[in-house]
């Protein structure tokens, strides 16, 4: 194979089955296992999709990890969890590998019910640090002995989240290894004053082995421990003055690095000293994303997550490459910067994932990558808005939810003119239960002043997107979904896109595609129904709804969103309140997380399907709600 | 009056009806001026109740920045607006300034729509830099040439969507001036590495000096400039190395400071500096909570947010104090943790406000004060529960929207036992918009796995909490209101509070009174009402519920939370597939932010009091939904 190094077998990693099995090996063999782990990833991952560069990055990290702690005890906390995949095929999920992602097999995300060495959920960025406190505390307080470990990327330290849990770790005093591995990237490369102070830090020269001298000189010496105490004040101030402190230094950690995060000796003699330090502890590894793969170094983000490919070339499957919805959504963005010079763009470290590449190479000005930073970005766009800008706020629907209170706060409570691009909202599918786009059907239903758009196909994103740039006011959310539309591909010009008389079905986004499929399948059972998308959620078209149940006499309601302040509850509601009591089914997610799978897999899952849909219409006709 | 020093009269200040006006004062008028606004500050906030700690701390700054700037023009943005009390008083509000608080009165919190001069709403704090950030670009992109000021108090620096901020702004080159308003404190005494950075840097050296004397030097020399751009290099290197550099440097801001914020000329001075330095700029200010008067600052905390008080003694009027949920809640907590080892608690910055101060005594082992870090205080309670402990994470609701996100990913998703006290829910009253628990219904009840309690009273609250730590699993939320309980005071041994045949009323929380108010009315009018008092909200007990409206034949539910998502829509919901359907009214907050103002004020505009409730129950009588 063109791009994998080394052996092609897999005689050694095929051999690890314990914890032991691991410690066993030589330095010889580690180097061997890490070129198989490597060719494991990408033989694996091009079959199922997945995030490949960042753990192709960890190998030697997450070997030295499982060989100096036992993770099945020790806690070892992944803060966004899609870098633990090698974690995962060295404790016990080899052989299931293959099922990766897939509805009913492993989650590419750590995930305690499936093993006990998966410390904690973690999905969105910037929570290890906080977890990992809370479980040290919970150690320390129980009076047990297990290590606590946070594993965070440099990206995860432009969150707030993270400066928090690292400003109570700082000064808590708790024994906690904090496991900073910076590639100098998180998904695109990062920004922000703290970017440049790792980059500055990378290149210090080694302080580390100087303090090491010092400690082990004071050691050794009659009274070394008490002149040790008694020159660390002096000794402080000489490193301030020769070196400058770092920023976790100042927050209270002891700082040890950067290591090389390649090299596993210098790896596990460094994670061995980080154990024996009792206070909290930030370990600096240098680590190249993609590692060992030559298609995912020379493009990480390309294989950041990535559906399948040909591990040979690194190249995906030929097929029609199709736009997605963040593909309409950068183009109406640039198109719609290119006509007002007041359009601008905030992206919270997804400019390639929204779309917004082509925007931030042609209006660099008018475009603001703020970092996993959600919250600053809904606020930044507030204070935008407030002084004549137009805004558009670009974060996935799962992501959002971090900026809940600041869209309440900083945007809703003035009515600020801020455009909302929700992408990957409702179901996702793969990445499961942490990144399903379920709730902000509710989340922003539930705040003042918002508006919601649904776009259902991509043509619908241009215009709506447009409209509520340049023709609406106060907040508005366009909500669309990961890739492209589905069937139902031209704009509908009226809201009811199918006439009948039995039944009404509504639906909105592309899950109207379902609906559309279940009203034909009714259609054969000689049921007419008729269907109803909805151009938005907020408000609801209560005229056109209210005229077709009146018609029909039944509805049926199909959301890809949490039951919760869903459209549906607010449609049965209002009907009631004009004296319009059908038969109604409200078919949604209902009150749950939905797991990982292929999204047609969970639509299944949920009844949510075009037969499921059907057969719930035949019953509400039958009166069965 | 014994601790209001100097004048009596208020002269000067009665004289100021414009910023020309107060330029036009010369130094010892200004520290007249400053005497009599104190006197002012103290005389009215006596009568109204609000914030007076931290406008007493802010005179001078506040009297420096209007005659630096023109707040009707550049921007003022405060992070958290309960220290604007002075730019209030000196951007015209003086007269009114009596109406402090009350409904259709000034509001306690900056709000544009009150005057140009608020630049914007502030109400949670951390978000000042964020929003002047997004102003300051604005006014970069569309080239006009306003300033943009953010001021934060230190607590608001443990915020992580500061740092957030900070982190971008320092970045950005964008001419912006952060003034870090330095009491050493937020509402209790700050937490973490940050606070412990900031007393490192306020005993520094005079620094500044050392640097002015160098950029005055380079200005006057031939080719200054240049040689001043040429060792700005070495300059950096020698301050590193004489001073280490601080925390706001590493992030990309001018640090000047610390300065004394209470010497009007020195202010000036560097206001004026940092008006010209064009890049970011952090202003280092260390003033006195309550500066000026004694009571306040010898008990900045008892005068941070304050009742009526008497200003000559600084004490507050002589009514028996009856002890608050927040009590009830402090002392059934520490009941819990003497029994159980494995109960802690965890506050965001409010260990006075939540009633925590005698846990965090007794405990100190387990009593967790993070600083205003609701998002890491959820996070880090998800991993003392997944280790064991009985965490309870007590937060005002409103505060408790910031962390919706970790509630959902980091306790919610592993179903983990963590309790939430979700103290001043419900209407709040005076701190209006910004500070009303309204949403937590919604959001709370959006969240799988969620259980929510509800208490009346405060013998409920005792009662319900030791379940929700003891007995229950899972997330649970309990939900309790500011203040004492009212006349509902012994706990419910049953749901149906009130026996009735006509119409069945429901209601949950302290709101329950008001409810049974409305029965005791109707039963005037001859309408028998049924009573039911919801403990829980999630899940809800409709066994009773459509027993009492089958009977009834009539609904009315009243919530003092907004409409969507609300538990009135769920209950008509579940009886509509039980195919009950009845004249139903809900009563609620609707789809609004509710303005400031006392509780049973606002309860008469939202239509929850009891008289109204009572019209409203009639009214679904007569079928008028």
């Amino acid at each position: 194979m063109t791009h994998l190094t080394g052996c092609v077998s897999l005689n050694l990693l095929n051999q690890i089955n314990s914890r032991e099995d691991l410690c066993a090996l030589d330095a010889q063999q580690l180097r061997l296992l890490c070129d198989e782990l490597r060719q494991f990833l990408v033989l694996n991952v091009a079959k199922t999709g997945g995030h490949l560069a960042s753990n192709l990055g960890v190998v030697e990290l997450t070997v030295a990890i499982e060989r100096v702690f036992d993770t099945s005890k020790d806690r070892l906390v992944f803060d966004v969890g899609h870098q633990s995949y090698v974690h995962k095929i060295l404790t016990g999920r080899r052989e299931e590998f293959s099922s990766l992602r897939s509805y009913g097999g492993i989650s590419g995300f750590p995930k305690p019910s499936e093993s006990d060495c998966d410390a904690f959920v973690a999905g969105h960025a910037s929570s290890a640090v906080s977890t990992a406190l809370g479980m040290a505390r919970a150690r320390t307080l129980q009076n047990e002995d297990y290590n606590v470990i946070a594993l965070m990327g440099d990206g995860a330290m432009t969150g707030g989240l993270a400066y928090e849990g690292m400003n109570d770790a700082g000064e808590s005093d708790e024994p906690l290894i904090v496991i900073l591995n910076d590639n100098g990237m998180s998904i695109t490369p990062n920004v922000g004053g703290i970017s440049k102070h790792l980059s500055l830090i990378r290149t210090r020269p080694g302080y580390f082995r100087l303090k090491k001298l010092f400690r082990s000189v004071t050691n050794v010496l009659p009274g070394g421990k008490a002149f040790y105490r008694f020159t660390y004040r002096l000794k402080e101030r000489w490193k301030r003055m020769l070196l400058g402190s770092t920023l976790f230094e100042e927050m209270g950690f002891e700082y040890y690095g950067p290591v090389d995060g390649h090299n596993i000796e210098r790896l596990e003699y460094m994670l061995k000293l980080a154990k024996e330090c009792q206070k909290p502890v930030l370990l600096h590894i240098i680590t190249k994303k993609g590692k060992g793969y030559a298609p995912a170094e020379i493009n990480p983000d390309v294989f950041h997550g990535i559906g399948c490919f040909d591990p040979e070339s690194g190249k995906p499957p030929k097929y029609r490459h199709l736009p997605s919805f963040s593909d309409t959504f950068g183009k109406t963005a640039c198109a719609l910067a290119e006509e007002n010079p007041r359009v601008c763009a905030i992206s919270a470290a997804m400019i390639g994932g929204t779309g917004l590449k082509e925007f931030s190479e042609r209006f660099p000005n008018r475009c603001f990558d703020v970092g996993i930073a959600e919250g600053h970005a809904v606020s930044m766009a507030g204070g935008l808005a407030k002084q004549g800008m137009l805004p558009i706020v670009a974060i996935y629907s799962t992501f959002l939810q971090r900026a809940y209170d600041m869209i309440l706060q900083d945007v809703s409570m003035q009515n600020l003119h801020v455009v909302f691009a929700v992408d990957r909202a409702g179901l996702v599918g793969e990445d499961g239960e942490t990144h399903q786009g379920v709730f902000d059907i509710n989340y922003l239903r539930s705040i003042p002043n918002m508006q919601i758009l649904c776009p259902a196909n991509q043509e619908e994103l241009e215009m709506m997107l447009r409209d509520a740039v340049l023709k609406m006011d106060g907040p508005v959310a366009v909500r669309y979904p990961r890739g492209c539309d589905g069937a139902f591909r031209k704009a509908a010009d009226k809201p009811v896109l199918r006439e009948g008389t039995d039944i009404t079905l509504i639906g909105y986004g592309t899950l109207i595609n379902n609906v559309l499929d279940a009203a034909k399948l009714l259609e054969k059972d000689g049921i007419s129904a008729e269907v109803i998308k909805l151009p938005s959620v907020k408000p609801i078209d209560m005229v056109t709804i209210a005229k077709s149940v009146r018609k029909t006499g039944h509805l049926l309601v199909a959301e890809d969103a949490v039951c919760i302040g869903c459209a549906g509850k607010e449609i049965a509601a209002l009907l009631r309140t004009q004296k319009i009591v059908v038969p109604t089914r409200l078919v949604n997610i209902g009150d749950r997380f939905v797991t990982h799978g292929s999204v047609d897999r969970l639509y299944q899952m949920l009844g949510l399907d075009a037969k499921s849909l059907a057969r719930k219409a035949a019953e509400v006709m039958r009166d069965e709600e």
